[in-house]
């Protein structure tokens, strides 16, 4: 077995086939007789359907279907909750809400089909935050709810104990909008019927098996009436799982028409139909001890929940809860509000919830070192978690890398040399320069889904020796095609390009959770591992037949199982295979491993060891905020990951520095526009995420905490750069120019504004 | 488990599909950036290539490659012999043969350029049939063969010492066209190359690990590299396996282009590029003792190869030995030469060259029947093996239904009755009845490939319950995938439509080698019955845990597991199945069973028990031949086949009717019309298969002799049927007017200069 590859630094296995041209994305797909599907969206945030004529547009030559929300099933489906139908019924409850769709024979004809169509609405009073969703007498977007789709509470300790016991105590409210997953490829489906009413869909997707759940819940039909194959996947970060409209809609027109049928959304319809991250309003307030240990922290979050309900009570529950497992804290409450509004359904994003905890968490770290007189990094270390702890929440920390990931970024950006000397930059005396740090705690998979989180993978050996490798965990962009053919490579010391890894399907593949909480690397990874081991032990099991040796006494080596003790001594894997195949009662290699992890099921009280591993990570950046144009520029950054192992460092940086990007996306440029509820900037030239020339280089490290549970002691990696960024960046501008802007993004205007008031008080003071 | 699904008469579970026009066949698919093949043929049966002239071809806008053998590897390929490139190199050996393919953005486009190629030939001597490239001298179609690509050589017993012992001896020459396969859909393929160079093909076929294997060999590349998969099958008969050209040069066009290229023959590309059967020309002598038994048989096959080796090494093989062991007979010997013509290839077709020898054989035993004076239906049942016996080549008779099926067909016509009294036919005196029986041994598998002759199977189900099927056993029509899905119904109680069969994918389905020699009965039957009883056996472990109860106390039954005697306790199985997998340490139901028949490679001189179950048919029919016209028409046929136990009788009645079918168009109808050695009739117009109107209802029988390696008893039922007919209605004819055609098909010419020949020979003798 060779050593090299487990962290040797690889390019993803699909690059080339990206980078030729030769992937096909669910939007190239085509097939015999296909339909084009347009969809037909509310323009009100809140009305009735009184009445909806779609005679012109089944008039239109080459229109095949014009569905609306009565040729829905009309069982709801849902994550949390059931209340959505594939189609508005009765009420539209969102600003872009689908409200009818088309197959026609071309896309032209669709479109102009979707003009043909009148519907009659009759507005409702909008309810466009969560705070005017809460008032006495606010209309009730779902009846019977009172605007609240999912409330939390977690309490630990003696909180108010904590405060009493405190030094020093701040108290803020942090406002941070939603964001757009904002990748590549919009969703797309291509969906096709049989003979038999069965459905197969080809669309991106983070996890063949839950996206057939979903579907299937959405049709009404069972589970095997859906077959659901992954396409290749231009990007998901969360939204490309349960939550988008795109495949029930496309699988009911191709059921209601008979014909293939695909749909496509455009980037506007892709802003509208996916999932935003949560919007929330945190309002906390943490004690802290004169030595800066947290004695005490509450807070109560307010999560902008949309329209509908998809994984947002899953996502405020983590934000209620999953930072406080970073610190070494004892008493800890917190009440969470997922709160119905006019707004586009919120859910899974890249860090799920992690985020809205980690920006008012680490500000308040910042501001509480101020307040005791200690420097923000003594502080963060002070409180970090350490391997071998049990959190306040039950979870084991059998690996912690938080500290060396907090003294790693600070010291990458030269914290120490450049703290109080940094008030001023080079350059005009307008332009002030500042430094900050932040961390945050994720989870490398999580047992939360009927209690199993596992995974199974089978390695297919070819006669020729190479490999196919079976696993429903998706790749969508994130490397787990390579990390799993990595794997799979090492454990059979062959190359890498002798692994292939099929695409998710949901009739093939084995069962598996697919890419969500940061878990594929630490479960498919395992059970891979696992797989090929299984292989490897069927191969040796013939080949000390043929040698006349024993299994223990043969290895891997250079495409060949030697007799370790006599090299000369060997069968070739291609033969080794077909010596397994080809004899009396043989078989093709088709190893099969499952990995489920020794975690638990958080008990009534959210307590328990829910994962195998806690990942961590921690940023330091330097910012330059210019005080006459409010703007606010990323000079340096350096985020530390401690993924156990980077089995691919490549590829761990280069998550990271997408998450840094898209975190400071969050933290400074990106806003969801909306007027009168209706998005204004659903497009990529108004929409602004961080480009090439408004991020410095990123500079990331890995910390290698080699976790016992991970394979090769790797854990996730995908997510937990996320979490920092904000508050990073904010403390950075706190310590540029003194204000605390609380409410992201970061934005010139509230900048100047900030800046105005403080002068202002200055003044009200001297 | 209920009984009633094993043995119940079940429309095939594609059906709908098929009809409802939803079934997407190779030549449906579509895929984007698509390029449209063609193939330009050699118009000369014998031809060196002086030099070929792409220029103007490539010139022509939208033509994205022109290949000629140049751009072909130079390592060849084939089955028993490597003697083929994918297109013609140097030289072309018969009229048909691809000597250049092109790839454009339309079918059109692709068209006209072939018109744009200029080849330059020189014709060399033409060698039609196997006597002329027999004769010394003669020129040799691929050097130093002496035109003879393949013998064997077949001895037991004491072949002279019985025709010694012989109360009478019959000798005579027989000649059999090939045939084409008709299948309704041409070869077909969409082949597609990743940004690595994997090429993923989608193609009909009836093994996708022997066509992986063939054009992985075809191209020079490892195994690994191909990934093909089975589309929608529209019958096969033998050419869709490892012989057609059509899928190596679609293959071979998307490596050139690096763009998916569809290539689909027209019918006509498809007579052209898809395996013929063997034509074969036999001479036999037998004898019998007084006693009506065989007691020597003697014969030469000379084979038409055609132009390349496919499988036709193999069928010659078959027709020199196999039907020997329908017989309980002593002392045979057989040899056979397969000789090199500038004919299409020859190869694999229903029933692999044992209608070359039933013909033959069966005519024989009619004519010694005559000489003994004994009833031919009483000559076949005195030779007739029987269950318990091992045949001369050391077949070992587990089951035989041979004397139930010739009593069984021939009671079905009336034999006795009409016997004797059937000379002159109701109506005109010139039309007169016949009546002619014959039979047929077939193997079902054949332990050939590297001593295994196995398949794997896989139940995976899913949490409503379900099953999806993974096997590598290909459906091309016949039913392959009804069969798996009721055996597994039938294994885990539940309805038929509960079980997904997937098609075929050489990356995702277990190893199987395929629908061929008639095993996927017997073989796969067996794989899916022992998976199916893993996965309950995985269920009844945790049911009984569960339960509290032990797994032997538990049975499946209408959709639950119920224990046996308390039946108000019960576990559904979606229950069930979730059960398995959500819970620590769980796993998706995915299990997997090889079944490899406990059979023996023959050794050096063919002797051995080389498959698990023989299946055997007999036919007899009624024929009326008009002796103004020379027109046979087939009155009446009963085909009796002894399948061993018929799991769904309607498939079996299918695939006899077809068979039947098959046998007469080659008895009376086929023939390829060459001139100058170019096919004239390549079309469904010229080439005359029977329609409906060309025979009676075909009436067919079932004999149940319950094999006890067959799952529930069955043995192949798919071929065997096809091999009684030419002969039944030959000895029909001879019957009817007392002149045996030994020619196929008997043609209306032929029987009037039969009739003619015997007059004269009356009035010479007169």
């Amino acid at each position: 077995m060779s050593e090299s590859i487990i962290g040797a630094c690889i390019p993803q296995v699909t690059a080339r086939t990206k980078v030729s041209g030769t992937a096909q994305y669910a939007g190239d797909l085509k097939m015999a007789g296909m339909l084009h599907g347009k969809v037909l969206r509310s323009p009100y945030p809140h009305a009735r359907i009184i009445s909806i004529d779609t005679s012109r547009a089944k008039a239109l030559k080459g229109v095949k279907a014009v569905l609306t929300g009565e040729d829905t099933p009309t069982r709801m489906w849902g994550s949390a909750r059931k209340e959505r139908r594939i189609l508005a019924a009765g009420k539209v409850r969102f600003a872009g809400e689908e409200v009818a769709a088309v197959a026609a024979v071309s896309d032209e004809i669709a479109r102009d089909a979707l003009e043909l169509i009148r519907v009659e609405y009759e507005e409702l009073p909008t309810l466009l935050d969560p705070f005017s969703a809460l008032e006495p007498g606010a209309i009730e977007i779902h009846d019977g709810t009172g605007n609240i789709a999912y409330e939390t509470h977690v309490d630990r300790g003696n909180v108010d104990k904590g405060f009493d016991s405190a030094a020093a105590i701040y108290e803020a409210t942090y406002e941070m909008p939603p964001q757009y997953p904002g990748y590549l490829e919009p969703m797309g489906t291509l969906a096709a019927v049989d003979g038999d009413g069965r459905i197969t869909v080809w669309a991106p997707t983070q996890s063949v098996f839950m996206s057939r759940s979903r579907l299937a819940e959405a049709l009404d039909v069972p589970h095997s009436r859906v077959r659901f194959i992954q396409t290749m996947t231009g990007g998901a970060f969360g939204a490309k799982a349960v939550e988008d409209a795109n495949t029930p809609i496309a699988a009911l027109l191709a059921l209601k028409t008979g014909k293939p049928v695909r749909l496509v959304n455009t980037r506007l319809e892709d802003f509208l139909g996916a999932p935003t991250s949560m919007g929330a309003t945190v309002w906390l307030r943490m004690g802290v001890s004169k030595e800066g240990l947290i004695v005490a922290k509450d807070s109560m979050i307010i999560g902008n929940n949309g329209a509908y309900t998809g994984l947002a009570s899953h996502v405020i529950h983590v934000t209620s809860m999953r930072s406080d497992s970073m610190h070494r804290i004892e008493n800890v409450r917190a009440r969470g509000k997922l709160v119905y509004t006019n707004h586009i359904p919120s859910g899974a994003f890249r860090g799920f919830g992690g985020q809205q905890m980690a920006f008012p968490l680490n500000s308040h770290l910042t501001m509480l070192a101020e307040k005791i007189g200690m420097d923000p990094v003594e502080m963060q270390l002070r409180n970090a978690i350490q391997t071998g702890d049990t959190s306040v929440h039950g979870w084991v920390m059998r690996s912690c890398g938080l500290s060396d990931c907090i003294k790693q970024s600070t010291e990458a950006i030269g914290w120490a040399d450049k703290r109080g000397s940094n008030k001023s930059a080079p350059g005009t005396g307008a332009i002030k320069r500042g430094l900050g740090v932040a961390a945050g705690i994720h989870v490398s998979a999580n047992r939360q889904l009927g209690n199993w989180d596992g995974s199974t993978a089978v390695v297919k050996m070819n006669e020729d020796g190479r490999v196919t490798l079976l696993s429903a965990e998706s790749d969508m962009g994130q490397g787990a095609t390579t990390m799993m053919a990595q794997v799979c490579a090492h454990e059979l010391g062959i190359p890498i390009s002798h692994v292939t890894v099929s695409q998710p399907d949901s009739d093939v593949s084995p069962f598996g959770i697919g890419a969500i909480a940061s878990r594929v690397t630490i479960i498919a990874g395992n059970a891979v591992r696992m797989a090929a081991s299984e292989a490897r032990e069927k191969l040796f099991a013939v080949v000390a037949e043929k040698l006349n040796v024993q299994a223990s006494e043969l290895q891997v080596e250079n495409g060949a199982i030697v007799v370790k003790n006599n090299r000369e001594q060997f069968v070739s894997l291609p033969d080794a295979v077909r010596l397994h195949l080809f004899r009396h009662g043989g078989e093709g290699v088709y190893a099969k491993a499952t990995y489920d992890p020794p975690t638990v099921m958080a008990d009534k009280n959210y307590y328990g060891d829910v994962a195998p591993a806690y990942s961590f990570a921690a940023q330091a950046v330097e910012v330059e905020v210019d005080t006459e144009t409010g703007q606010v520029r990323l000079v340096q950054s350096y985020t530390s990951d401690d993924c156990g192992k980077a089995l691919n460092p490549m590829a761990v940086h280069g998550q990271t520095s997408g998450a840094t990007a898209q975190s400071t996306g969050w933290a400074l440029y990106e806003n969801l526009d909306f007027q009168d509820g209706r998005l204004m900037n659903g497009n990529f030239a108004d929409y602004n995420m961080p480009t090439a020339n408004s991020v410095p280089t990123l500079q990331s490290g890995i910390i290698e905490s080699n976790d016992p549970n991970g394979p090769y002691g790797a854990k996730g990696a995908s997510e937990t750069a996320i979490l920092p960024g904000a508050a990073a960046i904010a403390n950075a501008v706190y310590d540029a120019i003194g204000v605390r802007i609380n409410s992201l993004p970061i934005t010139p205007e509230k900048v100047l504004a900030a800046l105005r008031e403080k002068r202002n008080e200055g003044a009200n003071h001297a």
